[in-house]
């Protein structure tokens, strides 16, 4: 690789530059009155227990529905939900019924009876933590109570095999798939039977 | 779409399933002693001011010095910065030198003094503001104090063309470069103009 000192940089102003990011259909409220919203700031934080973050503007219609009831879904975005992700996005709740206008089904999770989306290739209850004001988002930390997946990625063995989702990334304001696949974590300092085993060569 | 209802689904134990999700090469100490870290529980918490947080492991060899520093770099990575990148999520830094393992060049931080990753096609001075303990992991929520982009990923407008970065994301512990283009934020609402403009219709 060619060295890259600071000659060939161009300093910016600050900016939330980190991509790819997720992207994700957030569902929450009740059974009878639910909504979604699309959230790009969204990430996971801890490990044990499996926590996640989403960030949400306080002007935002879920904004107090999710403060008030303290539980949401977070559900996985498929190539064949890129569109009604991005109409959730910019969409409000407070004018229009978004499950019904893109008819999506309404699944209650066990642990909080909140929906989730019936369409997502896998959904996540989570009850929030901790509630941080930043700016012009708040900050909800929150434990996963439960996962749900599609049985159509489940292959042969019973394993989950992810790709079959074909996940959608956020990266600058766009919307991507995967794309190719480059190794498995640790795989530059495994063995060369671990090699040939994971990295799917032939 | 096909409708999917509950019977669709296989309910798991809780798990850290949010995919895909951003993996970066987390820089920081000094220039004389660095280190370099790569972080998969990373996201952006908020647009003003923008920040960012990044998820830690207490037994890491960096938690402490970011704790005591409170500053640190985080680099974002393109498809030919994967092998160094997963090298750096297996490897300690207590006991061998990243930089000088992996000859990849130090810049400084003009705000802080953090040790940057030349290579990286986009790298963020982060500043720490807020600490929290989780469990497994200490989440460092931190604000973006500058912004350095390669040249090399400006078009001939001068605006940053980020496609040409090929970026990588972290999805169920595999590395993937982004894949097709399906949209930018509000094309599902857009005028047809913006769509010719936007989409790359020809």
């Amino acid at each position: 690789m060619e060295k890259q000192g600071i000659e060939s940089k161009i300093q910016m102003k600050p900016s939330t530059f980190l991509n790819p990011v997720p992207v994700v259909m957030v569902s929450c409220g009740t059974m009878e009155k639910s909504n979604i919203l699309t959230i790009a700031w969204a990430g996971t934080v801890n490990s044990e227990p499996p926590m996640l973050s989403i960030s949400v503007r306080k002007e935002r219609y879920s904004h107090d529905i999710i403060k008030e009831s303290g539980v949401f879904a977070v559900n996985l975005v498929s190539r064949d939900l890129i569109r009604q992700t991005d109409y959730c996005g910019v969409k409000s709740g407070r004018n229009t019924d978004k499950f019904a206008d893109l008819k999506l089904t309404k699944i209650a999770g066990e642990k909080t009876g909140v929906p989730m989306i019936g369409e997502s290739p896998a959904s996540m209850e989570c009850r929030v933590k901790n509630f941080i004001e930043l700016g012009s988002h708040d900050l909800f930390l929150a434990e996963i109570e439960t996962v749900y997946v599609s049985k159509s990625l489940f292959d042969e063995k019973g394993a989950i095999d992810l790709r079959q989702a074909d996940l959608v990334a956020y990266n600058h304001g766009e919307y991507y798939t995967l794309g190719d696949f480059h190794g498995f974590y640790g795989y530059s300092v495994a063995s060369e039977d671990a090699l040939k085993r994971r990295m799917r060569i032939k």
